[in-house]
């Protein structure tokens, strides 16, 4: 991941500013800022991705301390901040001279979905900086969102979720209970109709059912995601436990039944949207980039929440299978869809035009609407926070990753470990110690569901098998204390629900985090995708490498060739 | 047929009189003669709907003499013409006071498209009664539309196809080349980008690649089969045989490898569109029935240019399978998709608004976007059309139902047959000569795919097999001749194309012309269509009931229980 980061901090974030600079997605707020008449660069959502820059830059400014990132995140926030209305209103689109009044297209307007991305971002810059222009610019829209659509307001809802997590984290910035009370309610009035729904029908933006009715998530997938993320912030802020365990079924049963094996939401093109039950094919996935982005946010707040390996569990998943494949080794072209199987090859992309979203199934650098490079920019950057998590008890490390940790429990016990690893192409996990124990306390370490029974660890008195979804070390730890974990990651076969009928008959490879993905290029001449079968019984094995890149490559006999070594499909 | 022609002709047309009245899409014309601006009720194609039901009132004006049908088609018809401007253009959503000017949104607008249909009513007309107001209305629109998009004119063409074949039909009337001349020029100019794609992409439009150049249908399945309607229609008239051939080549491609079992096309609901090849998912099927209609459309024209009985067979398959399968019993309620499986229920469609198309898998009596209905209608009430082609050599029985036929030869031979058959539900079909021939001519009659090599033809010499995908009997023949031809509609088990992944490890049952279906309700309680499975090597067999209907309900034994009895797919 660090590579990633690295590869983020430094050409994604570029490549965002350039497109953005070139399709005049940033001028808008320039043009806003002047008064002039004059029409919109790009899609009515096109500020979204701006903020999502800024979240990205501010996260980034504060892991690196990169000097271009932290001016760049002054420039361009100075321009958004120079776009805002007296009273508080931001957005390039909607009430400036010659254009349709303000919330007058709550359905696909996406102004409260732009305003809450800006928040997001002054809330990654409070927490990362403190109080600037730009966070004090998020409180004055907060404000006046509040305002208009309070009590006795607009009574009604974004058709796009998103400012329902954005307030809910701006109360824990600011703790001003209005923001929350404010998310609350966008979140309540959701399923009570309040959308003119039209062709798509009201599930689309889940406005057909009220949230804590609700049994699975629908409609479409980051929309619905994004609005049970900010449902689990308020129901966890106001201690609402019925709100909550709704939620925890919706998570429960979508993925249980809704969800590709690498954690992909959202199996239709029609709609991106979630399909029926076990209606999850391969060639259509549509599984798109930022549906991962938003189940990893939801996901982590159940993981926060509730605690839970299953939670830790699918964000490592989705991390690995869906947000990590999206762009390319570069960091400038990325999968807005991520099927898991390719039938034909594809068009493919512009280089110097937007690219259709979603008709072909390449990498793009960028997109008409061009959501998901924004969205896994901010996701990189902020990757640390995903880690770990403590308590009282101690500290628990739920992904793996070679890092160095630092922090205070409540009770104000530090704590620095490092991690060594080399996963997930070694299963092996040291964590070191790097400061005595002022008392004893608890390392906790998830076992990952595939791994389950297989562990074992090392505490200095060789490998003990591990029992259950975490392995548990409570001591009055001393510097240089080594814990080890290792995970077996042999490549191994996963057979499909038998519900599931696009995969009636077909088996997927995976070892350890990773789905892998079995390439034309790898195949000798001539021979199709289609054709490859594998005897049954065969089971995969380990192909020691020379090369970096991946360590190892599994292999498997296939009827019809002597093997094929399926990759990661990131790569 | 005969039962779904009466019910057709009664239900069915005065079903879509009246919700085109109350919903105000007939309406629109009144208001469009008046000169008011006012709002236009409906979707901007609602005038092609009242189009066709025209058409089918006017086939079926002349099939049953109907008093109703005929004055209903004359009132409806008046006030359509009522609405024409001075100049010919004729569209009740353009153009006015306060609507957006004539062509000025030729991807969304349909006024070619809309105008296709009247002139495609128009030709109805003119074939079964002649030229009235109306058919006169018809060439004057057609004038203005040569006028406008002829050489030096609006060089570009409607973002949906129909005005090519329509042009061309009334090319065949008229004699008037012109509209010849300017179809071609529409067929011609699609493929060369003239318009503006838009986030769909050209291929929806089939604005991707020349008809001549293109390999296989593409893009949205409707708009894909009237252009290639079209383009046959250019091609015969014209002795193109290039353009020919590359239409028979796209239909090849077509029904090998992007086509369901039904006959259904167009599988992707996103843009509801040809997937790629193979990808025919059964619970996600599109399978539009205008898909169907527009289907049967392209095979007559390539049947009636180049004989084959492949195209005769697809037609069959279609009528059966997809539009027969849309009316419910009563004419009153219609599939607009047609799934080949459906793993939940669906939502009950709403009796007193129009539905959304596509969101349920049930009939409906009404759509938003209502083009099945009246498509429907015009099919059933032009089905005589389908039943024998003829030539100089004699008589082509192409489709089979109980039926009186006369007709004269091209040398002035009279032929006059009768059908008798309980086709599908028997496979005897026998042909009675009700006048002594002149000369020797050759009787005809198609073997249907499923029935080839096993089928036997009787002339009163007992049963011969046939060879072949037609059986022939030349003869002098005299009134009272009977000729029998059996074919076998035996339920069979039938295999799909290993390449469809949906599919894999799957079979359909068929009978005669028919894909059955199993339904929920014929299984025990608590048995889910999904845990049915067939023992490798069962087959089926017939059981002989009692009922009326159907005489033979096929039965299966399966793994779950004794047996399931699989019915016709349209009960």
């Amino acid at each position: 991941w660090a590579d990633r980061q690295e590869v983020n901090g430094t050409a994604t974030l570029r490549h965002c500013l350039k497109w953005m600079e070139r399709l005049g997605w940033i001028g808008n707020f320039d043009r806003a800022a002047s008064g002039v008449e004059a029409p919109s660069a790009g899609r009515e959502f096109a500020d979204s991705e701006i903020y999502k820059l800024l979240e990205a830059l501010a996260w980034e400014s504060a892991r690196s301390g990169d000097e271009w990132v932290e001016r760049t995140f002054q420039d361009v926030s100075a321009r958004v901040v120079a776009a805002q209305q007296p009273d508080g209103y931001l957005n390039t689109r909607f009430g400036g001279p010659g254009q349709q009044p303000r919330y007058s297209d709550l359905e696909w307007g996406h102004e409260l979905y732009c305003a809450g991305h800006l928040i997001q971002a002054a809330v990654a810059r409070a927490r990362t900086h403190g109080v600037d222009a730009f966070v004090a610019a998020a409180l004055r829209l907060a404000d006046h969102i509040c305002d208009t659509f309070g009590p006795g307001g607009i009574e009604r809802i974004d058709g796009h979720p998103e400012i329902e997590p954005a307030l809910a984290e701006l109360f824990r910035v600011t703790g001003n209970r209005r923001y929350l009370d404010q998310a609350r309610l966008f979140v309540e009035r959701r399923g009570t109709g309040t959308l003119n729904a039209g062709e798509t029908g009201p599930e689309y933006f889940q406005d057909d059912v009220r949230v804590r009715e609700a049994d699975v998530l629908r409609g479409h997938a980051v929309r619905a995601l994004y609005l049970a993320s900010g449902a689990v912030d308020v129901a966890v802020e106001d201690g609402d436990h019925d709100l909550l365990s709704a939620v925890e079924t919706q998570w429960r049963n979508t993925v249980a039944h809704r969800t590709y094996l690498t954690g992909g939401m959202g199996s239709r093109h029609e709609g991106e949207s979630f399909g029926d039950d076990f209606e999850l094919p391969s060639d259509r996935a549509y599984s798109e980039t930022c549906a991962g982005v938003a189940s990893i946010m939801l996901s982590h707040r159940l993981l926060l929440a509730e605690g839970g390996a299953q939670y830790a569990d699918l964000i490592e998943r989705t991390l690995f299978n869906v947000v990590a494949t999206s762009p390319d080794a570069s960091g400038t072209s990325f999968f807005y869809v991520n099927p898991l199987q390719r039938n034909s090859p594809g068009i493919e992309a512009m280089v110097d035009e937007p690219s259709p979203r979603a008709a072909s199934s390449q990498r793009a650098p960028w997109f008409d609407v061009s959501c998901c490079p924004t969205n896994v920019a901010r996701t990189v950057a902020s990757l640390s926070g995903y880690i770990a998590t403590k308590s009282t008890a101690g500290v628990q490390l739920q992904q793996y990753a070679a890092c160095a940790l630092d922090t205070v429990l409540p009770d104000g016990e530090r704590v620095r470990l490092s991690v060594n690893t080399d996963y997930p192409w070694s299963g092996d996990i040291a964590v070191t110690v790097e400061a005595d124990a002022g008392r004893e306390w608890t390392l906790s370490l998830r076992v990952p569901s595939w791994a389950r029974g297989r562990a074992t660890l090392d505490t200095g008195m060789g490998d003990q098998p591990v029992l259950g979804a975490t392995a548990e070390v409570s001591s009055r730890f001393r510097s240089g204390d080594v814990v080890r974990l290792s995970l077996p990651i042999e490549p191994r076969i996963t057979l499909p629900d038998p519900r599931i009928d696009a995969l009636r008959n077909s088996v997927a490879v995976e070892a350890g985090p990773l789905v892998l993905c079995a390439e034309s290029v790898d195949l000798a001449p001539g021979t199709h995708l289609r054709s490859l079968s594998i005897p049954a019984g065969a089971s995969p094995s380990r192909e020691e490498g020379a090369s970096r890149w991946p360590p190892c490559r599994p292999k498997i006999r296939t009827r019809h060739g002597p093997t094929v070594l399926p990759l990661p499909s990131h790569r």
